[in-house]
């Protein structure tokens, strides 16, 4: 941490702030430039972050030398994290995310009935797709939306599990729903609404189930870190983080999607990166090249909407690829990965 | 809704589009342009709304006509709404938010200690404060920053409210804690990380207490208007809105208040609206001028961070008032809102 | 500058920083903390600031410690600065920008005829307004949109001048028409898309007259204090600085005023600051409560569009107010400048 | 054009807008739905764009049926651009911007000596790159920042794009220097500080030679189409634009590469379109994963910054890749575009 002083700083408030740091257990190092002073303070950053400095009398600014997450820091664990999700049927291959292979998952936005789940579970699984998403609990802007099936939707994402043999990943919105919730997943999902409910990341962090933390719609990744530095701190380290674009000024798009999210999140943590381009631009047609500059940017997975009739999808229908456009996109995503010694 | 058809689109396509609208129960009303057809679609916008129109082969773009809030709405509602919070101790005025008063919100950001929040409640009622704002459940960034008291802090509060006599706001976070909470509050209020936490909405929508919507971090005005949705379409009228800075690229304040959305809302809604400045900015010093232009902009009341030591304070130290710089803002407060016919 | 170092960083390549910062003629302060090491630069910041420090091996971050403006930085001038002009017909006032007296800047958004101009300049003098704005050039989004009657309107902008006995402020877009502009103009404006305009900066920076720099669309408080810093660095010290609205991802508002720009500059800068709440919000109803809001935040000035005929406005006819709409607000202005301890 | 009327919009006011319609040469089309009436305006869209409608007393809002640019637009022009430049020298191969090969623009952010241009000029031209980038003008945001060689450094490059025989890409920021720069230069680039600079667009749409649009810091994809309009307004329809990153509240990266910005602009426009990951992003090791995602996504080119050593660079260094990291990403490039049906 280091003190930047105003120029007009005096003597006295210097040594107060001297005192106050020396009396939380911390070193000041004084340094007097020619036109204003500072102190590092040598210690365990962790303690002084939470001191309000700004307010100390004669203090300009205060600048952070580390990065507030620990767990989830690369600097923390120097090796990648790979997750394993054992197969659903004995025998079948298990599914590792954060490998070589860039997972691919897809499904229709929501549940929405036991037989088109199992169409679209079907499709998606002999399209190359390695889990099976689809909502059971939705987050809809509006209580005149559909709000997902709730329960009934989760048993039927434990059929078509067991029916297909695809692992599943489904949203939990709420601390009441978690535990019921890790029975039928296999991945539970944060969605971008709850990045900062941390009551509910507590809550996940204490499950033995991977997480998926989808990116806040206007979080910086530094927050999705320490999102995910919530549910490691209660003893979970199977955690996936998700671009999913952010709100920006650009109405063209519904999100922008921020690709370099990628690359960054890579180099400041070990933890396997997805990207779901649907979300990120909410438009079918531009799904498919999004994709592709996920593979070739270097994430560990794409997070895609399959729907078989998207003008009857109960939600986000706008942005659903049709199966034959899903099989044609997961044909290309092939060529890319290998572009870049990734397979698919 | 109108749907806006592509320069390309064939009579096939636009027959489809006019039956499947025919066969949701709406009439659609076709006009050939100079260059574009477009379809206006006479009936429940509500209903077409959760439609998918922007996926059928044709359609260029959807533009709905009306807002997607009903009883937040001015046009469902003529009179504006005001809020009655019976006095705590008999014999003295209860409060109205929504009125010609101002409504003055102080107190600590979170509760720390008995004795410091019994201190700062009477010094914001001397100073002329109306309710007392104290967080006995923290959101915080970090899992490692003071996370509040809980259910201490919630006993506290119950004190010094009984003690002091006067009414409290304090935060609600989780759908567990919800009835808990409304046994000590007079006013939940819904934090900025949770205005689409719509489970959390439903759940304050079902309790009899008035409920206080922060706005969302990168929430549109339109968000914060559907939350509220969320909480009347459960029972609950009570709703007060509260802008409290959005996240921009300006990186000199914490937020960007966005002082516009006080005559904004005041125009789409009859709900009472009040500003944040303590977090709109997060530094101390434009706390009292931003509340004046609140005051001047048309704000039904203001809420602010007071601490009697903000050296000390265990969260958002830099944006709390010294008890005498909020006795100053309280008589600059006065004679600005005389300026405007109000009265605090 | 603060130079933090990798907890990876070589001695080696710690030396080579050393080594380069001595070079440049600096003296590099080593200290190592716990996890990090970090180099203090003592010297003048503003030659270190061009030099690539983040690409050195080794490096992690460096952090500015000084604000990047000088001459409009509030350290570097301690008294407020009060830009005067001279009054058009001798033997009335003066008008002073920066002082006691809250400076109403009024008029149509671009020149259309010589009698409008002639109208809304009466009107605007006699309800308060110390000088006119119009724009001869006009900065539009689209090549067919009205572009400005150009050296014509120039001509108006001069004749009414005289003929109505106010000053003028109106925009130059081009390093060219400087000379021009200055001929007619009190002050000349730099408007929000040429903000960085470094040439035009330049230009009007060598003129003696006045510049009022609006912000950029989405410039940063600290870009339009460069930007003054590029006019006063030219010789010229007489800068007005302009918020504007900035580009947020709210979309009621054409722009999102960003009200606490003006005590953020006011503290950081000696400079003059002036509101534009016609361009801040784009909607005419909501200019009155926002220029109130300036006012009561410390602006020293208000900038508002007013037409006599909205309908018929060739650019912007949704942000003008009406000739009585404007002397309503004046009116009202007045009682809120008092109530702060200003006059209009 | 559609008028949404306000649900207590008087018969008198209807009968005002329709009257007005028609006064303007076009044909008002009135639907009274349920809730509200809309009028539908028949004729051309671009005239009644010009006129306030929104101030006419009754309406609520206006909504555009069709996009602002007409030129720029692939309704316009079903075929896509192709930009050829001549080969500097005779018997090399012309260069094609917007067919199959992906141009790679590559060279210093600045011309910083004469030496230093041609060792990276024949570095990137060996490594692949069809036209080299450097700026003899540079807009710096610091008025004490080096300002570029200017017309020494203009000479600089035409020596040696001569010696090397190579094609020159460099900014013009001013409308005095457009015929100078344009005698050198085989592509003009407007910055992204002068995307809305609209009488440099004006001077450069009246060259002869193509020009490359990067995008406003803060611009939407409209704004940059609408650009490209002005220019091609003035005759010149050899326009390419340019993805560059966009403000954001994101601070890990210094801008928010828009990648959908692509396909977005394949969509609407006949216009080739290139990514510029350097300044996307700012940081040297994030150019080669964002270089991948441009081709893959479907750019027609890419640019990025290189300099033999960064580390002396007079701008931008941090963003520069050494010769050999250029080189390296140069092959990896080549793969990705192959695995997209394209070539570099």
């Amino acid at each position: 941490m280091i003190i930047v002083l105003k120029s007009t700083a005096s003597e006295e408030q210097i040594q107060h702030i001297v005192e106050s740091i020396e009396s939380w257990g911390m070193t000041p190092n004084l340094s007097r430039g020619t036109e204003r002073t500072i102190i590092g303070v040598i210690g365990d950053e962790r303690t002084i972050r939470t001191k309000p400095l700004e307010v100390f009398p004669g203090v300009d600014s205060v600048m952070s030398v580390l990065k507030p997450y620990k767990l989830a820091s690369a600097e923390f664990q120097a090796d990648r994290t790979r997750i394993t999700l054992p197969p659903v049927k004995a025998g079948e291959e298990a599914t590792v995310i954060g490998g070589k292979d860039i997972v691919v998952v897809a499904g229709p936005c929501s549940v929405e009935s036991k037989d088109s789940l199992h169409e679209v579970a079907r499709v998606v699984k002999e399209g190359g797709a390695k889990l099976l998403r689809a909502g059971a609990f939705k987050p809809r802007t509006s209580p005149y939306s559909f709000q997902g099936l709730g329960v009934e939707g989760l048993r039927y994402l434990a059929e078509v599990r067991e029916a297909v043999g695809i692992p599943i990943i489904t949203e939990v919105m709420d601390t009441r729903d978690v535990e019921m919730v890790a029975e039928v997943a296999d991945v539970l999902q944060i969605g971008a609404r709850n990045t900062q409910n941390f009551n509910l990341l507590k809550v996940v962090g204490r499950s033995k189930k991977p997480v998926l933390i989808k990116r806040g719609i206007s979080g910086t990744i530094e927050e999705l870190l320490m999102s995910a530095e919530y549910v490691m701190s209660e003893g979970n380290a199977n955690v996936i983080l998700c671009e999913r674009g952010i709100r920006t000024f650009e109405k063209a798009t519904r999100n922008t999607l921020d690709i370099s999210a990628v690359p960054v999140i890579k180099r400041e943590s070990h933890l396997p990166v997805m990207v779901d381009p649907s979300h990120g631009c909410g438009q079918w047609d531009l799904v498919s090249p999004l994709a592709k500059a996920a593979v070739a940017v270097g994430a560990d997975g794409v997070m895609v909407e399959v729907h078989p009739c998207p003008e009857e999808a109960l939600s986000d229908g706008g942005q659903a690829l049709l199966p034959k456009t899903f099989e044609k996109m997961m044909s290309e995503l092939k060529r890319v990965a290998e572009s870049v010694d990734r397979s698919i």
